[in-house]
């Protein structure tokens, strides 16, 4: 049959929008009601533009794209036009009146003061620019994926451009306080600023470096052939599948996918998706690939469902939520406990490719660390260099310090200069992520914070939790993904990042336990000790 | 990365539309630019919606549905509210003036005319009633879905008795004449009435009743044992891709995927999906499934692109849907010749088990027909009388003249008064088929029409393509395809169902040419000539 949708349908949401419209008779419990009920049509939207952009990513046949991409703009302006309507004014000056608010229960509250953040921000930017940008992302990303499959970054530099400029201007209309650049940090992780990331990067850096170089002559090195047997995807699949499930992730509520550049999105808790790649020649890729999406996905899937339907209703900064994916996948799935366990659900799927490889021998081989050329496939040790890298060629573009078409060699200068080596291509330099054609700028820091926070996670858990190399080598990961719900998971976007990390830790951002666990892990793994 | 949706968008549509609002000083220009501005708006919430149906049918997780289902809520009273809004009126009040509809191009006309039919439709339907319609539509489904699962009707029973006491009083608050039951069929079928069906069902009934009879009771059945060996998913999947590709189905512009009930969606003519399911114990449920969707799809695919954005750009019944789908199920996917050119492509994805079965054998072994209980299993001798059956059914119960409690009953004694069986379990009775679950009553009609239709097709193509079956014999389907697309899927929804048929075939519906081919066909399959 062909599908029709159907074409009979009205909510009565409106109906009870439109009566609260103005009616300043109405009793704060149904002001409060009516503003709940606009919050979930606008997250019904989102969720629907979430869908779309899932879809993009995992399979949307490319001569439909362009058309989606209108579809994609028509449900963000309205978005847009919900978030910084009359009625949402409206809303927040009655709701947030001393007297008003004190009687709202603690998710209302939480909304409006999310609600009134945004709105401030949202209504100083001109309306047909962002449209235009939406517009805009969207194609730039088929152009992305398209020139860096072609090694193409000219075909891809007016796009950037653009981006780049319009990100320019989003500073220029939201103001900023010190540097630029902090305009955009505080768009994926509020309270972060140009300062304190100088120090705590300064600080990665400065220890980093010299233990790369420590690593990388160690004369010891672990033997990496064996890794690189051809591994069938479809197996490599049930493997990703196999060890999604023994993390926790519920398959009732998510779906395991492909794509180029993999990632996981929450639709509603009942609905989050994760995506990997599978590369047979090197089952690293979608092993640990799958298990960072997981931990993204965890987080997603176990935000109390009193939030559903309000903006609270995700992480609460991409720096928690990387904080989220990194644990899982460097100190659980990195874990010499976690293959202990492990080590023969691998070998039941693969062919035969780890039989005269001994534990040791493997763990060794997958915590091979050293200067490389992709991020994704970074190890954890050389990663935070990859991040700072891109921290300060986009702190230079936002400034007016650095122009797209410098952006290439600008790149490879850095790798040089931090990891000693240059890419032959820029397939494999300035256009390997995805990001930038997103439109993402002040993202990539989070990436390197949540290393430092899972670190500090990971330390403030042992007190709770001393037997965690032992509930690896039984296969009990259910405690640890419960302390990570209680402490983190549940609270959505009701908690801000650093109350989050004060609350668990009892301090803030803090990178000297990233640096003892690195220093500790990789001078065992390379027999420095 | 965790994907986050683009929180800055507001479009220019708004602005556009607000401009237009009661002002009469607008030029007819500006107008009618205006009006397709609000068009492609609407398009744009359907192509949201489609991709979420498409995605609850194609593997969304079972917890996220509920929450989903508010979604399509929220969007399908956007449109609603778009479809029977003042604005709406305002536009089509001022457009179809003599004077101004008289300079208007002819998309836009067509627009209008459309436009005027479902607003004064729509407006005299209550707006809380189709709200609660639209949710209880999607939990049906799955409801449905789990009900069939377990051969448990009363579980379905309860969401049923809504679903028909809402089609009760939709053919009350939109009118009827003659039969109430023609106000639905004029949902799915412009033009066609209880009198019409009536007449034609009855000669095809009369006339196929005792071909089945004839057939069934021939000496020489066909052989069909080597039908049923195992024939792996991967390799039917395989398979199929090819077989689309040779029908002229543009894979950048579409997909396929499996589902429970098959079917295909046009999102827009460059996002046109396939979905098909595998039985591994009898390839043709793949096959003949695909073949069938793929002639859906390539409706949706070939409309003039002059129609993207408009609510012509589908196709203009689900009669002449039907009649494309089945064309090339059975004139060309069912024909020898077609087999002539593929079986060796069928034996090559094949595991041996074709090596001892000649043409003859194979062609007269997937041509087997007679009584069966699975209407989208059955053979296209015996699949009219499964749809006569259901219309009885659909016309009694709008009538009120049988209730949903009573349905399991009914349908099987004219299951047994039809063909002379008595399903075991409702699974293979009144729980086989999807439509009811989503709220469509009047539809099954166009699938007998369908094949009345695409015999007439067939006739009219005869003159222009004399050599039909050499085309097939060299596998050249593009003609074919061409043909089709030159006289019915360009006009989208612009021209009527009858109005094609009269131009194509010179004449309106008749089942002559259907029910001579048939008997053709089948007595020569039988060897009974």
């Amino acid at each position: 049959m062909i599908w029709r949708y159907n074409k009979k349908a009205k909510s009565n949401h409106c109906k009870l929008l439109h009566k609260s419209k103005g009616e300043c008779v109405l009793s704060i419990e149904k002001k409060a009601t009516a503003f709940r009920e606009y919050l979930k049509k606008i997250s019904n939207y989102q969720e629907a533009i979430g869908l779309m952009a899932w879809d993009l990513r995992t399979g949307a046949p490319k001569k439909g794209v362009e058309q989606r991409s209108e579809v994609l703009g028509t449900l963000s302006s309205e978005v847009f036009s919900m978030k910084t309507s009359e009625e949402m004014k409206g809303f927040l000056d009655e709701l947030t009146e001393e007297k008003t608010f004190g009687q709202l229960d603690e998710v209302t509250k939480g909304c409006l003061l999310e609600c009134q953040k945004e709105y401030k921000k949202l209504t100083k930017v001109p309306a047909e620019e962002y449209s235009k940008f939406v517009v805009l992302t969207a194609k730039a990303e088929s152009a992305w994926a398209e020139a860096k499959e072609k090694n193409d970054f000219p075909s891809f530099q007016p796009y950037l451009e653009k981006i780049v400029d319009f990100n320019r201007k989003y500073v220029d209309w939201i103001g900023y306080e010190g540097n630029k650049y902090n305009t955009l940090l505080d768009e994926y992780e509020p309270g972060l600023t140009v300062d304190i990331l100088d120090g705590v990067f300064g600080q990665l850096r400065e220890e980093i470096v010299p233990l790369v170089k420590e690593v990388t002559e160690a004369s010891n090195q672990p033997a990496t052939d064996f890794l690189f047997k051809h591994f069938p995807s479809k197996d490599q699949e049930a493997l990703s599948k196999e060890i999604l499930s023994s993390m926790q992730y519920d398959f009732d509520a998510g779906r395991l996918d492909t794509t180029v550049h993999p990632f996981a999105i929450g639709l509603n808790p009942g609905d989050v998706r994760v995506t990997t790649k599978y590369d047979e020649k090197d089952f690293r890729t979608a092993v640990f690939g799958t298990i960072h999406e997981g931990g993204h996905a965890l987080y997603e899937q176990n935000i109390d469902k009193k939030y559903i339907g309000t903006p609270l209703c995700t992480g609460t900064s991409m720096g928690i939520h990387e904080s989220q994916s990194l644990f899982w996948e460097n100190f659980v799935g990195r874990n010499k406990a976690f293959w202990e366990k492990n080590y023969s659900l691998l070998k039941r799927y693969s062919p035969g490719q780890f039989d005269d490889v001994d534990l040791e021998t493997f763990f060794r081989g997958i915590n091979v660390a050293g200067p490389s050329f992709i991020r994704i496939e970074a190890d954890e040790m050389t990663y935070s260099l990859h991040i700072i890298l891109r921290y300060e060629l986009e702190k230079a573009l936002i400034n007016g310090e650095l122009e797209v078409k410098d952006l290439p060699d600008a790149w490879n200068d850095k790798m040089e200069e931090f990891l000693g080596i240059r890419p032959a291509t820029d397939a494999e330099g300035v256009l390997q992520d995805v990001h930038w054609s997103g439109g993402s700028f002040g993202y990539f820091p989070s990436y390197a914070l949540g290393y430092v926070y899972a670190a500090q996670l990971k330390k403030a858990m042992d007190k709770d939790i001393p037997n965690f190399d032992n509930l690896l080598q039984a296969g009990e990961l259910a405690p640890i993904k419960e302390w990570l719900t209680a402490n983190v998971h549940q609270y959505g976007k009701r908690k801000l990042p650093l109350d989050i990390l004060k609350d668990v830790t009892g301090e803030g951002v803090n990178a000297t336990y990233l640096i003892d666990y690195l220093k500790t892990k990789y001078r065992t793994v390379y027999q420095l000790v």
